[in-house]
């Protein structure tokens, strides 16, 4: 077989089998297929597409490049949830726990923040001596002590995806559904769980910016991933948005915190989208038959405080000081504090997701490229969200920075991601469009 | 500017400055820009085309990467001729010496033989001592004596072509019309000629496999060409059959030697050809206003024999042996001779080029692949041509082979190419199209 022959068999609207995409990826891991064939591959599967046999094939072959983790021997049932990304989506670290407070196990792999979207594990590395599971043995004991563990993808794990992502993000092939598809679905899939509800998030700070790209997406991973064997639920979400009140590191740790505490006042949106997720987890996980059953039992659950005595159980089994962190609420914020006063009176229209991620990023909450380093303090903490009420001069929300500069460069994002309008905005539902069990 | 954003702008279907074609070529050429991404750009271009403007300024920036030949202080008119490549192509080795007979200046870089299509250089390295020019002192010195000059592209002229081309191959890129257009433009307007008459050949044994193809070709060549200010004739010419009665390396300048000599009979396709491409170049060269007149300028001149002459002094002048030459004529042949009987009585309805091209591969007369050695003794003459009546078991054609395999091989492949009919084939015309002066 030669790699020309399979570029150009795709090049051409043909549809690859599995031995052609096992020599693609087996090649490029091993060495034996350079990188302009793969790069030019890339660039016709973005114009072509693959078939949803294609994706899985991919996705199987990606997997087959590492190791995965291997959970014989815990309970099951194993669920996990992914988010596409987005601005203030601390979602993961409330979800996590109240899915192990039925009894479900959670072994998530989480990323780091990039351009406007945050990254879990920045947040939780917030939390004072808190580590990310750092081995399989560590994943494994983490996981059987609280239910959930969150990790980081180690390098032995999908390197066919490492090798990709990398080459897709400097050859114009991100944005590519099929690809999108096989990259999320092989992570996922290599942790060892078998059931997954993703969280496809739509808007402005999401990197699905229509609602067709999105449903594409979602079909895709429901397509994919169910062709491998797996139990997929997928839900298209809103992010024209930030979820909750709270933008940063420490910030989105400390407000995830305060709703497993109860304390959901003007987070709405973000209790709205992790109970329906966490439903669609219990339904998953057998623990419920339907998904407004199983919204009642989440809410219920969270009442009674189960998942936040399960959330500081994790914190210090993963090395972290509970005591600390609970201490630090309302307290660790960056030395620089900036109001942004509304420059109207009248109804907080929208508030831009893009924008918020980028003033997150000109603080040091985000990453400007990868390997930038980040800070757990700087944030942005919103007085008002969409359709409340403010007058002329009243504080839409505090900048905290570690620098004038920076502070100077987030309000200026932050003004621009403000509408006011004379009239209160319609409501919204954060749930766009779901895709659920079989 | 960053790599990444010209691809993703191709990518999308924008148009690409001149500052950005420079910023990809140069930063190739100069290896900034690595080749994964330049084979992402060449995909990219392969879906979304390039408009004339951008074909332009991606030939000039390739010209620009390189050295171009200086013809200061030789008298002109220059005009060169330029195809395709096709099976039996030897139009170059009479249409060099026909055009300098007028006083028209020709200054010639061919190929080397590559799969089903010959190459011009490996045919006059069949002529005993004949050295294509090796440098630029040559190359005027040739010029300036005989009226043309046969060379090899030098390594020094643009690089970027070379670079790019190798690439594309193992890219499946090959086949973009405005990637061939700036390939084949760079290359042939780094030598210095203003005016280019371009062969475009069409059908089995041609790059172009059909008319559509031919003619975006031909448009594309026009467009650009005249674009960057040169006066450019394209005529769109049937290969579906090869060209005379003769294939392989001696045979095709044996050939051409029996034309300039007079000696046509059966080799009207080769001569209809010839004397088209000719006229067009006095049309260029100023020799004359109209093609018409010009073909009958054409066949004066070779019936008074001064080409012929001119080719022989060529000979001497590029380091051959015209008398040794001569004495070859009717008697190189390698040692194995196999004739193909007609294996019904009819009319041969047509030669499939394709198959003729691949006969020579099998005998040596081509290259499978870049590199391999070429024979010069090697090769068919044919007996019967399309439109020929011939009765069963008659011969069709004569295979020379050095080897029993190689004929065998080439035999087989020539049993395929006939094609034989109870009644004769319509009559045809090598020229399908053309695009004149303007």
């Amino acid at each position: 077989m030669r790699a020309v022959d399979v570029i150009v068999k795709k090049r051409d609207g043909g549809e690859l089998g599995e031995e052609e995409i096992r020599f693609l990826v087996q090649g490029y891991v091993g060495g034996d297929i350079p990188e302009y064939q793969v790069a030019a591959w890339l660039m016709a599967v973005f114009f072509r597409g693959m078939t949803g046999r294609e994706t899985g094939i991919l996705t199987r072959e990606m997997i087959a490049s590492g190791e995965t983790l291997d959970l014989s021997g815990i309970g099951g049932p194993f669920v996990d949830k992914h988010s596409t990304g987005g601005v203030g989506d601390k979602v993961s670290l409330i979800l996590a726990p109240l899915a192990a407070s039925f009894g479900i196990r959670v072994p998530m792999m989480s990323g780091r923040s990039l351009g406007h979207t945050g990254g879990t594990l920045d947040k939780l590395e917030a939390i004072p001596g808190y580590g990310i599971a750092r081995d399989a043995g560590e994943f494994r004991r983490v996981l059987r002590e609280t239910g959930f563990v969150m990790a980081g993808q180690s390098g032995e794990m999908v390197p066919a995806d490492r090798l990709l992502y990398a080459l897709r993000d400097v050859t114009g092939t991100v944005e590519s559904v099929p690809l999108i598809t096989a990259s999320i679905l092989s992570k996922k899939f290599a942790e060892g769980a078998r059931s997954f509800v993703f969280d496809v998030k739509c808007g402005s700070g999401a990197f699905m910016k229509n609602r067709g790209d999105a449903e594409a997406l979602a079909e895709s991973l429901i397509g994919a991933g169910r062709g491998l064997g797996r139990d997929v639920v997928c839900v298209v979400t809103d992010m024209d948005e930030p979820l909750g009140r709270m933008v940063g590191n420490f910030l989105e740790a400390e407000e995830s915190a305060l709703c497993l505490r109860g304390d959901t006042g003007g987070r709405e949106d973000l209790m709205e989208l992790t109970i329906r997720l966490g439903a669609w987890m219990l339904v998953l996980g057998g623990v419920s038959q339907g998904v407004e059953e199983a919204r009642g039992l989440c809410l219920g659950m969270l009442s009674g405080g189960a998942p936040y005595r399960l959330f500081l159980k994790n914190i210090e089994a993963q090395g972290g000081d509970a005591g600390a962190f609970e201490r630090a609420i309302g307290k660790r914020r960056a030395p620089l504090r900036v109001g942004l006063p509304s420059p109207a009176s009248g109804y907080v229209a929208g508030i831009d997701a893009y924008s918020t991620g980028m003033a997150g990023v000109c603080l040091g909450a985000g990453r400007g490229k990868t390997g930038d380093p980040v800070f757990p303090d700087v944030g942005i903490v919103f007085h008002k969200k969409r359709g409340d009420a403010v007058s002329c001069g009243e504080g839409l929300c505090d900048i905290f920075a570690r620098t004038e500069e920076a502070a100077r460069l987030a309000c200026a994002r932050m003004e621009g991601a403000f509408r006011i309008a004379e009239a209160p905005p319609p409501p919204r539902s954060m749930i766009i469009k779901e895709y659920g069990t079989v």
